[in-house]
């Protein structure tokens, strides 16, 4: 599992999350098509067939939320409520707000910024549920000003995770639905008679879920296309070998398809990595995940000298990256591909998943090239403003013209000088 | 053309531009497909069917732009060089910077800003092609300081438009393709021999062209998929029915399926604007697209008083709204949905088309609702930044550790209690 850099076994961890699934594309969208026509009546169809659950309470109102609220476990409560203090106080610093500015006297350009009005976080349903992975999705729209947050979730047999509704009470979801799949995803985008259409839909999903959400795009915004995880671990002579398989290990246990590479120009450190992993691995209770993981997508990879080590994780744009060496920050300056970046010995992949306050929710599989955390930037749109003077559109009337004129639009022209000074 | 506040007709206007075009899919599919396997092999048979262009010399460079921009009209030259001025200094009012803060004391946490490195311009081809649409789509990308900027459009015949090469050579386009439609964008995600894989894929296209955008997100970032254009004009009696109904004709000539709608408490000024509409139609070269426009997606809205005007801007959520009344400061407080804001009487949509600075790449048929216009935001992307101090993670410890045993996650419960104190 040592290896010097080899762009083969980059390829093979870059290509492992497949982001173009045609093969369910018809199913998805005779889904969204049947929601479309006939609204409830599909829906709740399709979740009796899918979820085997009677959609005759379908809504989860903020009372059935509060009530799991109140029953939650006194120290999971506490837990949940610090994360979500410090996830509100990082995502304020986001806030943008309006500005305008004077382009030349009495001519004003600008920028208006609004919340988006109703949002819809689709919550997976399945062994893996998450309460961090509610308030992540939720909180940044309410720091926002989003009215309304929609959550949909899948309730196999009519049962919603009860640590799912408190985190939802917590980060301030104001109703639920229990549907899940394409068929909350289209219900969403494009409303039915129970639920409510909304502009954005954000949050992950299996396969049918991800594929819908590309289709509707347009109908309604979405976020990013979630993946398999990943962590990238840049270390030097001054890192723990113990404490870098734990983190890699925290990121293998999660799923066959997680990636966990250390890179370090270390050889020694190399080889006490591997022995930690080994020994560490034994202990766990999804030792089997982790080290299929480890085993497909896993890597201590040798170069030879940190410049590589940030040239090897700009490659990956890796969802995590943990910079466990003496400079830290200098070395930050020059990762440009990386969804969070963990600097230092105590910052563990962990404090960013659970406390911390930035967000979990990174673009994985090397979309760090392109995506952002979810943020507040999620939940608003922006407004250009143009207020002219009567002298600089006198100014401006000239080019007007000859680039209307060039453009062969006759009328665009006419808009402009309608208005200009008889001369 | 006079109408009450109605809602079947803003179903109408709203409904006009449909996103969800299912039936090309899987000639789309295929094409995506074809490129992915074959590269430039399919790239270049399918250029040849669908342009009738052999790709020998598929390249366009920097000194083939050069050439058409040395050969470019004087007058024209001049304008579009004031335009990009004022689009680059617009834009870069929109530049963000990284920022940290100490939680506590030796715990930092930030956002780092990065520029996309690579990025794809589609330009349609046809007989729309707007040189200012070309420095739209670019400039932004420049200003965030985007390190290559590919454009590819179709080129029937092997011919691109001299003036569309000269506005990329003024819009600092590195390198162009011939090549268009579902196969340029797939060629843009993907790489093939010739065309490089970029980060993210901007610009608009027809139905081939905005369906392969939404099948290849994910494996690119994208921006919004583009419907027609429209504009609603709110007027109070202080407005001359003359340069509204200009503004809504500009609007008009566009395309049949555009839509110019005028929202106005004074009757007198909507019958006037009524026979200014038939007066101003008669004198244009493009009248018959323009009527048919203002037949089927065209109106004259009267309303009770300017608070339910507002209400039709935001059920409309417009590409363009003009507030061409008295106060168009306090009412622009009120639009929560538009794309771009034209207040007062001397600013006509075209100051926006052309010249203003702000970006006239704006969101259509309601999407403003969610979408913001193309941006610097456009071409960045954002990471997280986690420094923990060893107190910091000590005090965290114990949620961290509930949160963790909660999920059954043991290896994230490690990695952070591997770090913990001797007790």
């Amino acid at each position: 599992m040592i290896i010097k850099r080899n762009d083969e076994k980059l390829k093979i961890i870059l290509g492992r999350g497949e982001s173009f699934n045609e093969q369910y594309m018809d199913t998805v969208l005779s889904i969204i098509n049947r929601i479309r026509k006939e609204g409830d009546t599909a829906l709740f169809e399709l979740t009796k067939k899918f979820d085997r659950f009677d959609c005759e309470k379908v809504e989860i109102t903020r009372k059935e939320m509060e009530k799991a609220y109140k029953n939650l476990d006194p120290k999971l409560k506490k837990a949940l409520e610090k994360a979500k203090d410090n996830i509100v106080s990082f995502h304020e610093k986001q806030l943008e707000k309006t500005w305008i500015y004077e382009k030349s006297e009495g001519t004003f350009l600008g920028q208006k910024i609004t919340p988006l009005e109703r949002v819809g976080v689709y919550v997976p349903g399945g062994k893996a549920v998450y309460p961090t992975s509610v308030m992540m999705n939720t909180l940044p729209a309410k720091v926002a000003g989003v009215k309304e947050i929609i959550m949909t979730t899948p309730a196999t047999g009519g049962e919603v995770n009860p640590v799912v509704l408190a985190a939802a009470y917590i980060a301030g979801v104001d109703r639920g639905f229990k549907v899940g799949g394409a068929q909350a995803i289209a219900a969403l985008a494009y409303g039915t008679a129970t639920v409510p259409k909304v502009d954005k839909i954000v949050g992950p999903g299996n396969i049918y879920v991800a594929l819908a959400k590309k289709l509707v795009f347009g109908q309604v915004d979405i976020d990013m296309i979630a993946g398999p995880s990943e962590v990238l671990i840049i270390a030097d002579k001054s890192a723990k070998a113990k404490y870098i398989a734990a983190d890699m290990l925290s990121q293998a246990e999660h799923d066959e398809l997680a990636s966990a590479v250390a890179v370090t120009d270390n050889k020694k450190l190399a080889e006490k990595i591997k022995e930690e992993l080994e020994k560490q691995l034994e202990a766990l209770p999804k030792k089997d995940i982790a080290k299929k993981s480890l085993d497909n997508y896993g890597a201590v990879i040798l170069v030879k000298d940190m410049d590589e080590a940030c040239e090897v994780a700009n490659v990956i744009a890796p969802e995590h990256l943990e910079l466990y060496v003496e400079s830290p920050m200098e070395m930050m300056l020059k990762i440009r591909n990386a969804g969070a970046i963990f600097l230092g010995e105590n910052t563990p992949e962990a404090v960013g998943d659970y406390i911390a306050g930035p967000n979990h929710v990174l673009p994985t599989g090397g979309t760090a090239r392109f995506f952002s955390p979810l943020g507040v930037y999620d939940f608003i749109k922006r407004s250009s403003i143009l207020y002219y003077s009567k002298k600089q559109l006198e100014e401006d009337m000239e080019d007007i013209i000859t680039l209307a004129e060039h453009e062969e639009l006759i009328a665009h022209r006419n808009s402009a000088s309608v208005r200009q000074k008889k001369r």
